[in-house]
This record gives C-alpha cells, sequence and structure tokens, in this order.
C-alpha cells in the first residue's frame, strides 16, 4: 500500500511514522510550509512535494492530515485523485470529500497526540467511515496495519466522540493544569500529584467512572466543600469550577 | 514496630495490608462496626477490639483512620496513649491531636483508594507532619517501611494538597464519568476512551500539563468550540462545564 500524506503537524508526523515503521511506503508528503514537508519525509523516506498538483495518481491512500477548517479547501484541490482520500479530524463530516474522489472516508484517531512523545499506536482506537464497501475496505486494511482496534463510526458519532475527547482529555489535562497553578501558588511541586494523577486514570481501565468516584462532593461533605471553597475566595474562577464541578457530582449520587 | 489501626474502611484496609505486607505488626483493628474490624483484623493476622479502650499500650504507632469530622472525637477517647498518634487525612490540621499524646502528628497518603483495586504503595507520597522531632523519626521510620516518597509538609500546605487533589482526581473521574454519559446517550462504548485517559494522564509524566495543554480551546478554534456547544444544548449542565473550562482554558493562552 502506497500512502501520500498531506500534512506534516503534530497528527501527520505521528501517523507517517508509524505507518513507515509498519513498513507501509509513505510516497510523499505535502505541508503548506514546504520546509515543514521535507523534514517529515525525511524521516519516513518519503519524497516532498511543493505543489499539490504533484501528488502521485498510482497512490492508494491520501490522507488529509491538516486543521480543520483547512480540509475543504485541500480537498478541492485533489479532485480527481484516482486512490481514496480520507480526512482525520473528529469533528468534520466525512461529505466534505464527496465529489473530489470515488473513493473516500474518514481515518480518525481518537488519541492525543504530543510532539516529543512517542505514541504506541498498537491501541489506538481508529474510527473508520466510508462512502463505499472499496473504500471501507481499503481502511480497514490500513487501520489493521497500525492498530488492533478499529471501529466503525459514522460522521454524527464520531462528533460525539470528538466532544466526548474535550472533556475526558482536553478538560482533564486543564484540571491537571489548576492543580499545578495550585501548588506553585503555595511553594509545592507538582511531581507530588503524579502518582495520584497516574492511579485516577488506571482506575478507569477496568471500572466506570461512575462507580468509583471519590472526593467530598460524592460523600456530600458540606463541611469539607465549604473549607475548600474558602481556601479558593481570594481565585474566582477556581472557585467557579469548583463549585460547578462539585455540583454535578453531587447529582451523581 | 507494633501499630493499632483505628478505622477499617477503605484508607484503613489498604495501609494495613500494606504494613502487614512489609512485615510491620498490625497488632489491632477497631472500627464502629466490630464486624467490619473483624474482617480487617483477620486479614492482617491482627486482634479486633470492640472498645478504644482495649488499645494495646505497648504499641508504637496508634494510626486514626477514619472520617475526618469523626478524628476528633476519637482523638479525646484515646488520651493518654503511650506511643505515637496520627490520623491520615488531608483536611484536618495535626493540632486535633494536641493534648491526647505526648508525640502525635499526621500521616497522609496523597492518592485515591478503591475498594477492589490493589494499590502498590511504593510511589505513593506520604506526607508527614510531626509535633517533636522524636515524632517525625517514627513517621519517617513508618512511612519508609511502606514508599520511597515522604516528605514533610505542614497543615497549611497540606490543605492545599489535599485541594488539588480533588481538582487532579475527584473532577477528573467526573469528567470521565461525563464523557461516559456522553458516549452513553449515543450507544457509543466508554472503553474506546480508555486508551486516550490512559495517555492524557501519561503525558503529564514527565511534563508540566500547561505545556500540553491541546483542543479547540488552547487553539481557540470558534467554529469546533461552537459546534461542541450546539451538540448540548439539550443538556444544560453539561454546557455550562463545557463553557465554564474552556474559558478557564482561553486563559491560559
Amino acid at each position: 500500500m502506497k500512502v501520500v500524506i498531506i500534512g506534516a503537524g503534530n497528527v501527520a508526523t505521528h501517523l507517517a511514522k508509524a505507518l513507515h515503521a509498519k513498513h507501509v511506503q509513505v510516497a510523499q508528503v505535502w505541508s503548506y510550509h514546504y520546509q515543514n514537508a521535507l523534514t517529515l519525509a525525511n524521516e519516513v523516506n518519503a519524497k516532498a512535494i511543493e505543489s499539490l498538483k504533484e501528488i502521485d495518481q498510482q497512490a492508494d491512500v491520501c490522507l488529509i492530515v491538516v486543521k480543520d477548517d483547512a480540509i475543504a479547501e485541500i480537498a478541492q484541490q485533489l479532485k480527481g485523485f484516482k486512490g481514496l482520500i480520507a480526512h482525520t479530524s473528529g469533528a468534520v463530516n466525512m461529505e466534505v470529500l464527496s465529489g473530489v474522489a470515488e473513493h473516500y472516508g474518514v481515518f480518525y484517531p481518537l488519541q492525543t497526540f504530543s510532539k516529543h512523545k512517542i505514541l504506541n499506536f498498537a491501541d489506538v482506537p481508529l474510527c473508520l467511515e466510508a462512502n463505499d464497501t472499496s473504500a471501507l475496505h481499503t481502511l480497514k486494511e490500513l487501520a489493521g496495519k497500525l492498530s488492533s482496534n478499529s471501529t466503525e463510526v459514522n460522521s454524527e458519532k464520531r462528533k460525539i466522540l470528538h466532544l466526548a475527547a474535550v472533556f475526558a482529555c482536553n478538560f482533564t489535562n486543564h484540571l491537571y493544569a489548576l492543580s499545578a497553578e495550585l501548588l506553585k501558588a503555595n511553594d509545592l511541586d507538582f511531581a507530588i500529584l503524579r502518582p495520584l494523577i497516574s492511579e485516577t486514570a488506571a482506575k478507569v481501565e477496568h471500572a466506570l467512572p461512575l462507580d468509583v468516584q471519590t472526593g467530598p462532593a460524592i460523600r456530600n461533605d458540606e463541611q469539607t466543600l465549604k473549607k475548600h471553597e474558602e481556601l479558593l475566595l481570594q481565585q474566582p474562577q477556581l472557585l467557579e469550577i469548583y463549585k460547578t464541578l462539585s455540583n454535578s457530582i453531587k447529582k451523581t449520587r
């Protein structure tokens, strides 16, 4: 299988490297910034291209791995591509690719990608959507090279997954950041929280979060809730978040 | 070293078992419910006691591992205990034990404990506070049996740690629960989010959360934020949390 990668950002880099490691040929890399395309192409033994017109028509798959609002415009420039075209976004409808190629689809990795952290794709859920059985077959084959965890998800459900991921990942990381801020303001090192963060995530590996909720709100421990709110009186934003989330937890009692 | 455990709940059980596993003698267990004391005592080769008056005056340490608002009352019943008395709470001042014993302190494990999940104490941060050097020495010795990660923290800072832990653990787990709720309402399985949750926690093992924040709010991606808010129009509580946390993230840009 021969793949072209459109994009050279975080996700594009992780995907291209993972494909290359699994002996899938990454033929070409394109980026708005040619220098970035060169850098990534170099790492995966591909050719950087300056223009989308140079795309290899022999390639089986073209993956559009760019910012959500750039997908439609790039897709239009790929009109007439002979292979399968897929984007990798959680929030963009598959039909943005309709009319661009005969076979199209979505290849959405439900994971958070960081620049400097190596990621094992083996258990990354790959959410696939395709416009026909041929496209689905190709996407499944590609997914199978990377992960044992691929699943068909339509555009509507994919949007829900993307939203749920904001709660479970982006908001969660922000809570880590707020706790780090609290510690820093009191000359305490964030490192002391790391075993707790790790265990909190580990707990839901085999349980449902509702079943393992702990803390003053779920116990309705008004005394502790009040003490905590008093500690946050000088930080109205933290106080608002504390109250909002505590009230939300109480409703699950 | 000979230890008495007051309490037979989640934390008491984990602590007693961990001490027993490290060959620290758990001499006695007391609980409001004698049956619970019996069960735990049985597991750690200790004697269950029905009354606090039966406490072994030869014990080196008495650990009060009960609900926060019960600590003071139980401490009063232990007045005159010859060894060291410590409680294990994040939110209760050490001075609640003043006048109860000559040597007293706090032994606060900064971790989340679940009934059915075995926990490795080796890297649990144990936050110690003591009223004198003798008590500190004893607490350090006890902590050293369980974990390589003990540190001195005074009552004021311990309260901040406890509050930060609510953000990093209790609130985080609630966000997992909200994402699970979103998925369930759309016939999606929570399992698909688990690799993301695990990676989100793993990312801050070597980085600070502020440096690895991702998602639409930190990119100020108004289009996606709007789409997400539209998806939540029928769930005002989730919408409020979405807006509150997204706004809080934007302020860190």
